[in-house]
């Protein structure tokens, strides 16, 4: 890594390189991280990177109201979590974000925001659990028209499911720990998604709405023609 | 238990009482019995019982041959694995097997024969699978005309969960051990069918036909309205 | 979804047609929710429906305060948790909510208040566990009755099993996470009732008093003969 | 150890001091040894004991067969799959072994001859499951008369918290690997064993009729009074 | 159970005729309870039964002191967490309770206590740890001395293992929860205990203190030659 | 579903319109089928649509063989277990499928075929496990000219981590069930790549070489340029 | 242990003989002790042992501070919660404790002064997670060059395996709780390590810096050549 | 990867220059190979070392008559499953591989052998279970003379604590699948093992006698003095 520009913020060696050697922009993981060290750590990418967003995620109400004071400049999702310093690149693609039901929906704007800060458009779609089918289908067209899919449930997780089988969108099932009862904190809605029995359907962890933006971004990009 | 009427044939005490105390027919179980116990169960069940059908479960191939040939009023299913002896009740209600794979038929068919011989008449629904969410909508009157609901399914086990968006009958939600990769076997389905965001599904265990169609036809039978 | 009157309450979009839909009534679930938004919620639902009752589950002693300020007609059992606003309709068959011991009590109660909401009549059997055998076969004649049981079991979750030998009526068993020691929250009494030696029993998930009462009221209603 | 009598018979080192040091006979566990060496260990060891018995378990039918004819003298029980040779001691106290099914009886065979060779007496009681609850009851007072009980149960193994319930003589749960479905090897008889609600039951891993035995003799033979 | 004699207390209603069919005294189990409802419980069972001890268990600290105040006749162990109301029986026999270590303190001061209400003589050992094993081999002939044994471990739970190859005294091993990172709550210890190499070795649920002192108290009154 | 054509070959009714709604070609499940149901539902299929493939997974040697002698124009690959009939569409996109070790071979082969039947061009690299990670890195630049990655591991399931740090291209991490002693039948590979440390790994189920394929074909088709 | 100098503290016996017998310094285990506890035990073993360092682990904020004021000559380490009093050993061979990710220094730091107080010398590797396999490449001669290593690392596990192909160096993995979503709290990363593809790699459990540390200064120290 | 030396035997990529890299001898894991591949890959790795041994390990009957026939010199283990071609390196230093039981003795002898082509001598230490704790401390003092021990067993798997109490050489815990009932393929003796009260144990997978052959020779090699 002999070439590699690194910043030592005190609490970790900030890897500044890692946006050319991947293309992705930078990341600060709240949980374990005080307000200060949150609003400093955005501080400090953005002076690396002033031309490109930051993106501070699973941020607690404290850090949000640190961030609005120190950062007036910033985009904050209240439901999402997060907290967004820079500009976001011109979108490219489209990722329709599929929701369940509303307990999903702090899952879901994590997931919209992260695509928007890896370059791409979300399309958050909402209320359309699988024991109302017929909401479900009645959005078809308009999620059939993205460039990738993100199907967020909890309990059962069967979403992806009905979905794989009515579009061939690549599709990532996003199974969340919503639920009640015996459910293993998402673990069920993780298993049936992974069974899914509609072909293609990939998964990331419970509650990863991070991760599920990141791969559909990357994937809606690739596939966007202007 | 004084009163009891018994018969000892060799390797089990036969409760010859228990149709009177509960009203159900008597069910010989097939695993771990040789094919001369399956026959020799069935004949003794049946002379104790003329009027009714006695009935045995989870056969095997050889123990079919040896009732076909010993027992030729026998009625015998080879995809359900069941053998019937003596008539069944006349049908009252009418339960509604819905079964989302072909792999599942075997669990489904051992369900349609219990129900039948509880009393019941079974309407086998096949084909169905939530990631063809159009076919199962198009059975969804004939599903909501029935007394009970049986819906069987393997892998995400999704299909009670639109069914019971669908309509209100009574359903009981049958998973199976249908599956591939890490599905533990049947246990996603299971899991998926207990958390199942449409309220009021009940559940089996895994691969139980003849629990859902015990279940389905004192349900059925007690709806039924001649 | 082009005729479905819904109604935007901010947090939300309510499916006002679902009990068309399934006759079911509509309910509010309770965690997750400010005492405010359930208030707000059974008040909206009410005012869609004032022929009908909405029912609140899983309220924490806090909306139940709030409710008694609010809403005065709402009858409230602080035991189940539950809130409920409306009239609940003429009570059409019986179910008999049995329970194995007195901490089963507020998974029990919410049971017995969800059978009302949706058009049946419980009746509350407690302390019968299967370790005072006794007291149990005592309240068989009153539980034979019944259109449809519930057994209500944690720790080792045998009440169903013994019930299932005793009645032919049907039976749903409803796990509690009552336990000590290593009994995975419920898993224990939950497999022991998916595993049930007596034919016939079908289970919900653990705690789950609102799905069982679910289910034994559309069982019970329908048997019903005025 | 520097006392300790030893015997190398090839592939073990037989500690033939253990019967003096903890009271217990010598035994030779089946599986993974050939029908040779099954009859070489017992003969060996009888050498070494000639007035007390050993005993192998888990034997195969082969295993049986070559000790029927190289060691005629032996007692074999073909259910229980145990070879006994030598005098078994005058039984001190007596043992309820108490089954819930047929399928129960190879694991209660075993633990029966296992608390005669470890000096006492087995009682066997079968057919005595939890969902024919009258069955139990009309056996009370000869399982109540016993010095020790074991309660043998697969399925949901409900056997002991019922017994524990009637009587007060100690009580050991003996969890069989019977079942259908998802019940996990045993797992579920296991744990509801573990979780009686009925107190003061202590238990021994799935199938282990060996354990139960040993454990039943021992508290059999010291509340014994002759 | 039309002859039994009951009380309703308001929250359960006791079963006063529970001693009489078992021989057990009667027992409140703290967790749940208010300490007035503890105080109360215990006070309305010894006015039924003053000529025998009554014990609560898992008593919070408050619990005790409300204890203290309202029923100065009571004997409190602040370590195990037990109030003992009334004389206990004379001891029969001895029951040697064995710890491994002083974080299992806790359960074995239940044990203990538990042991003395249900009519034996406890002795305990602490720090015995196999670890450490000349320490355990100090107390051989002390133990081996005893009527019964139970054995207390976290962690490994390796104690009765060696225990048990030392002694033929009946053995309870009491798995507890103490352990550092993954071992899930004690599941290890209770694992092992089951699978020990020692025969007849016996097992209660995590941290069961009170199930070992009743099955050990069990069985060494019934050993006890006075 | 009313205008939907559908065969039926007897033992299940085929879809011949699901190609038309998500654009995939048809495919043949092996396990559970006879050679002859093979051929026959290939041969049906492939009369169906003679302008595209149909390809059968996981078929036995004796289903391949069957295939070699009745379909002399099938492309059979032994190693992957397929057996393709028709054109291939010409490959749109390319997809780097990679391969920790030779024992995941079967798995990659499998998802190689797959990709080629549903449009894309596989590029399969091998032996490149994070054990020797200079030879994954000697394939970095090959491997980032993918428009998609497929990367197979099977024990400690680290490639895709390695990967995901190395380029940007949309990933999916395809677990196997490789490995040796307790790694639970590949869930430790699939635990693994489910928590990869590298942002926006997806997965699929364990061995599930159809599902990554397809997958990743979807996405690298959109991503291509011509 | 008629000759064992043990010392009685008032909560436990203190065995100072142990560091006699296997050569290890005494280390006080926080948890569960209060703050004059842990002073207390850090004083009396001193006294003790003034020669060598004693050493308490997982000590809480409050007891640091309470160290602090009371043992001005304690060496503390804040991120691994290490309370040292005493000279420690002149280090012998070198351990590098690598790690990957700035979640992972409390149980690194830990492990480190583990290793000094048990007589070796550490070198703390940060920041070289796999994700980013150049970094961790470049200190490929630093960690070749100790006796021993320990690789820390969370999530899905998999330093120890890339490590373990660049070096043959004695490798203890040593997984950590942190991870996100379903990681099972550790289990994740602990299953990767014991399923390493690199030869040799051994494992503690989740978390156990000190158990590491232990015996990787064992190993070094042995290896140490002055 | 430029300078690197492979072989390509058709099946797989040997890496030849491994060995320089680690100073590991080649190894070839016999299962899902042939005889005949196995007897290719240690012919062909042989004439590329002829100097130091090649190993083949986990071989059946079958691949180790082929390899006495083909490869007279090798030296073959029919316990332990082994194979060696090629001179072992002179023995430095000691490593004493304890044995609970006789079932052990597969994984004990691979995991021997593997320490001698590793470059260590192995000193077999057997029939020393912890239920016999006596014949284990007859052995203490040759175990405590190894440079580092490995300490296999099933069941229970408590021969690490005790082992780890009595001596403070490095020890490796090889946890087995012996057992009987409920003990989840070795899953419990590997838990106990890492949870091991004894400070400083450190295990490796089930069965895993390669991993703890290789890591045991490592330590030993470096803590050997001439």
């Amino acid at each position: 890594m002999d070439g590699a520009r690194e910043a030592d913020v005190g609490y970790a060696r900030l890897d500044l390189d890692r946006a050319d050697r991947t293309g992705d922009p930078e990341v600060v993981f709240g949980p374990g991280k005080t307000p200060a060290q949150i609003v400093d750590a955005l501080s400090h990418l953005h002076r690396a990177h002033p031309d490109r967003a930051v993106l501070a995620t699973r941020t607690t109400a404290e850090a949000r109201a640190a961030c609005r004071a120190a950062l007036p400049a910033a985009r904050i999702d209240d439901i999402g979590r997060t907290v967004t310093l820079g500009p976001t690149p011109p979108p490219a693609g489209l990722v329709a974000v599929v929701c369940a039901g509303t307990s999903d929906l702090p899952v879901a704007h994590e997931c919209a925001e992260v695509v928007r800060v890896f370059g791409s458009e979300p399309d958050l779609v909402i209320d359309v659990g699988v024991a109302g089918v017929h909401r479900l289908l009645a959005q078809r067209d308009r999620i059939a028209a993205a460039d990738a899919v993100v199907a967020i449930a909890g309990m059962e997780g069967a979403l992806p499911s009905v979905l794989g089988g009515l579009t061939g969108v690549p599709l990532i099932a996003l199974p969340t720990s919503v639920g009640y009862g015996w459910h293993l904190d998402g673990l069920t809605a993780f298993l049936a998604m992974l069974n899914s029995c509609a072909p293609g359907v990939v998964a990331v962890n419970v509650d990863n709405g991070f991760g599920a933006g990141v791969a559909a971004a990357r994937i809606a990009r690739r596939a966007y023609r202007p």
